[in-house]
Formats: structure tokens, sequence, C-alpha cells
């Protein structure tokens, strides 16, 4: 299960970075960055623990959350100039982040016995609820609700998830196929510009 | 009790679909909607929980609400017109949610020991704090500090609830008085175009 | 220890004070500032409480934070033209509150077998997010991650604490000299207007 472990640490390395360059863009001061950095990788996990009464919350029993987010820190500090010229890399490490965190997400509220469709929501919101406090946090309509299928990502990813472990199939095999799922949907909706827009859906 | 549990689906239903109406307003996309009405139906509730304990939180253990959410959810994607039309009737539901929230939110508060001021506050949590919420995602000062006795209504028919139990009352005799008591305040509140504003108090 | 008792009753009744007054400055009506006033005051402590698992959360288990609430709320009310005289004396007790918060939040958490930096992070929690649910509410970018070093002086304070902790030092000391040192910070803070600004930073 290590590779599992490492790549959730990366995701929240990876997210806060985002969220550090977010704060840094809208002018935070230096705490500021670093409180919406670590909202933005711990806050959806959070969310989470508390919706299912899983206490302490998982980023405060494990030392590792916080030195990968402190890291994390200081690398958007001084090399965002170098980290904008990787937005390529940056997009891609990050939907492996909302992945990842979805699937984690769903295996953890399996095990507090949740039924199967809210642990489908509890994904969800383990993957995408870190990215909507932060921009609570900087006054912004949440990016979820409006530009991208950030979430529609996720809950297919997520339901791919629960359908390849409904067939027994072997459970890395499931979490690197779902995973999959989350790069190729987020790739194409990019590309071809996607958006389950009602009001300004586009034919063509 | 049958009654009330049907109640309680029925106001977490208008209250999704007040939170999807909104959300559409704000022309977020499909999963967006979805998001604000379930956070606009569930979340005063789940605030609540949170704050004393009850874990899982409610709608996680009861199939239920999903169910109840993605109805009220299609409902307000496909008949939003005809609802517009029907603006007095889902103010009546939406009054008839919030009253009960509010006694429901008081119910289970008791049960769980805490002293009966914070049990009014909680039961005022249960109803407002979804609409809070759905304000904060959308970038709204939330409504019920501006416009309307929305959370005095649910102060006063706690009370009346909580003074009904101590004197003994029939128990759904007491939650109907109660939550007719709401309905009555927000009905004169909104005839008068009454508000508790200190600074532009009229007198006429 | 009832001096601590005393000063967290105290800190509470300033903190609701403050968040009434930014209500009645942004023409909230009296329920929607007494909402306003309740979560500045209580905010911070609950996110402690949910975070680290301490259920029902601190406020709802002594009526005595309620009864406060309540009398700040009506100080705030009836004396505010006053009060906005004595906006020194305010702020020397809005620090002292911050810095007996931070403190008191790190001796809940390291009563949760919490590790000692989030023992840190959950004093500044404590001590700042009932301004942050404050400015949220109220639709402002949160304060704290622009204007002052009130976060900063925090973990300054808090580190302090934790240190003359670690060399035994007798522990009414230890709290004392830790918030001396957050009245301090600030003070020098506002005076030379320091601020930890990466964008604009001044060397003169």
């Amino acid at each position: 299960m290590s590779w599992i472990y490492f790549l959730d640490l990366f995701g929240t390395g990876v997210f806060a970075i985002s969220g550090v360059l977010t704060a840094i863009e809208k002018r935070f001061d230096l705490v500021g960055s670093l409180v919406i950095g670590f909202v933005t990788a711990i806050g959806g996990g959070t969310i989470r623990d508390l919706l299912i009464g899983r206490f302490p919350v998982g980023w405060l029993t494990d030392r590792s959350y916080f030195v990968v987010i402190l890291i994390a820190y200081m690398i958007a500090y001084f090399l965002r100039t170098y980290i904008v010229k990787f937005r390529k890399s940056m997009f891609l490490f990050d939907t492996v982040g909302i992945g990842l965190f979805t699937i984690l997400g769903i295996r953890i509220s399996m095990s507090y016995n949740i039924n199967i469709e809210n642990c489908l929501i509890l994904g969800v919101v383990s993957a995408c609820f870190g990215g909507v406090i932060r921009d609570v946090l900087t006054n912004e309509v949440p990016l979820i609700f409006r530009k991208e299928i950030y979430a529609t990502a996720c809950i297919i990813g997520g339901a791919t998830y629960l359908a390849l472990r409904h067939f027994h199939v072997q459970e890395d095999a499931s979490i690197i196929s779902s995973i999959g799922i989350v790069i190729l949907i987020r790739y194409f909706a990019i590309k071809n510009a996607w958006s389950l827009n009602f009001h300004k859906q586009s034919y063509g």
C-alpha cells in the first residue's frame, strides 16, 4: 500500500502549491498564503472526516502532512516563476491528486459503513472541497461550480472504482484505472472546452 | 411519528429546490447546482450534528435524503418555469420546512443533554444554516442577516415549542402549533415588510 | 486556574463585541448582529473542538459563554458610540483575547495527544478562525490574510509557550509571558506598520 501513501502525500503537496500560488496572486501575506495552502491541501479530507466522525481528523495524526505542506509552501514561494512555466505538468499532477483523493475518500468512507452513493459523495467532497474552502476564503465563487467539469470527472472516476470493486477487480488495478479515467476526462474537457453548462450549451 | 419523518423529507426536498433555483439563477453548471441544492437541504442539520457530536451525520445514515434531494433537483431543473409561478406555495412550503427543522433540531439536541437555550440555538442553526452555506458558496452576504425576519420566526417558534413542552402539552400538538407560529410570523412579516433593522426602523 | 477561566470568558465577550460592531457597520439586523457576534466569539474554539473530536463542542457544555455573549451583544448595541472612542483599550483587550485563546487552544489540544506542531496550529486556529468565519459571513476577504500580523503574533506567542513549557517553567508564568509576547508583537506591528507582505516589502 505504500505507493498509495506516497501518492497521497504527493497530492497533498500539489494541492498546497496550487493554494499558495492562488494566495500569492491575491497578494496575501506570508502567513495568509501558508494558511490558504494548508486548507487547500487538507480541507477536503477534513470535511470528509468530520462528516463520518473520524477523530482526530487525518492530518492531525500523521506528521508527514504538515511537513509536506511546509515544503510545498517553500517550493511555491521560491520557485513560483518556474512553476508557472510548467502549467501542463502541474495540471497533470493536480488531476492525479483529485483522482486519488476521490478513491481514498471512497475507501475510507466504506470502512465506516456508509452506503455506497454517500461514499461516492464523500469521495468527491474529499477531492473538491479543499478547493471550495480556498475559494470561499479568497472571496471567489468556487471554481468547481462554474468553469470546469472538475467534480464530474471525480464522480465518473469514483463510480468506475466502485464498479470495478463490485466485480472484484484487483485493488491496485482498480485504483490506477479510475485515476486514469479522471485524467482522460479532464484532458478531453480542456481540449474541447466541455462544460456542463445548461444555459449556453453548444452543439457543434 | 411517521408524519414528522414525512415532513422532514418534504422540507429537505423544498430546501433542495430553493438551492437549485438559486444556483440556476447564478448560472452554475449541472453539478454546481446539484451541490448547492444538496448543501442547502442538509447543511443546517449537518452543522447541528457536528456541534453535538452525532456521527455519522444524519443524511449519511438514511438513503432517503439522498433520493429526495435527487428528485428535488430534477423537479427544479425540468419544472423551473412552473415553480416560479407558484412562488406563494413555495413560500408556504419553505416556511413549513424551517418551522419543522427548528423543532426537529431542538428535539435532537435535547436528546444529547444540551441545556435549553443552546437547544434553541441549535434549532435555529438547523433551520437557517443550510441557507447560510448556500449564500456563502454563491458569494452572497447571507440573506438571513439582512432581509427577512427568517431567524426571528425560528427563534419565536422554537421558544413556543419549548414552552409548550415545559407545560406537558401533547407532542404532536406542540409541534403543529409551533410551526403555525413560524408561518404566521413570516406571513405578517412579508405582509407588513417588517424587519428588525435597527438603523431604518419605521414607526408607521 | 480560575483566573484563566475568567480571562477566557472576558476574551469571549471582547470577541463578541468586535463581531457585533462589524455587523452593525455592515447594517445587519438585530438577529444578524447577534449571530455574527456569536460566531466571532466561539468560532475558533468550535473549529478546534471539531478537528480534535471534543463533543459536544465547548460552548455547548457551559452556559456562561452564552450569557457572556448576550451581555456583550447588549453592551455593543447600547454603548457603541462610547466603545468606538476607546479603540486603544479595545485593541489591548482583543490582543489579550487572542493571546489567551492561542494558549488555551494549545493546552486543550495537548490533552488530546496531538503532536506539538499541530497543537501550535490548533492554538492559532482557536484564536484566529472566529474572525475568519466573521469575515466569510460578511463577505470580506479574511483580515488575517492581508492586513495585520495577527496570526504571526499568535504563532510566536504559542511557540514561546511551548518552549517555556518544555523547560518546565511554572504554568501561570508561562501563560502570562506568552500573552505578553503577543501583546508586544502587535503593539510594535501597529506602531511600525509592519506586515509580512512579500510583494511590497519596505526596507526603511
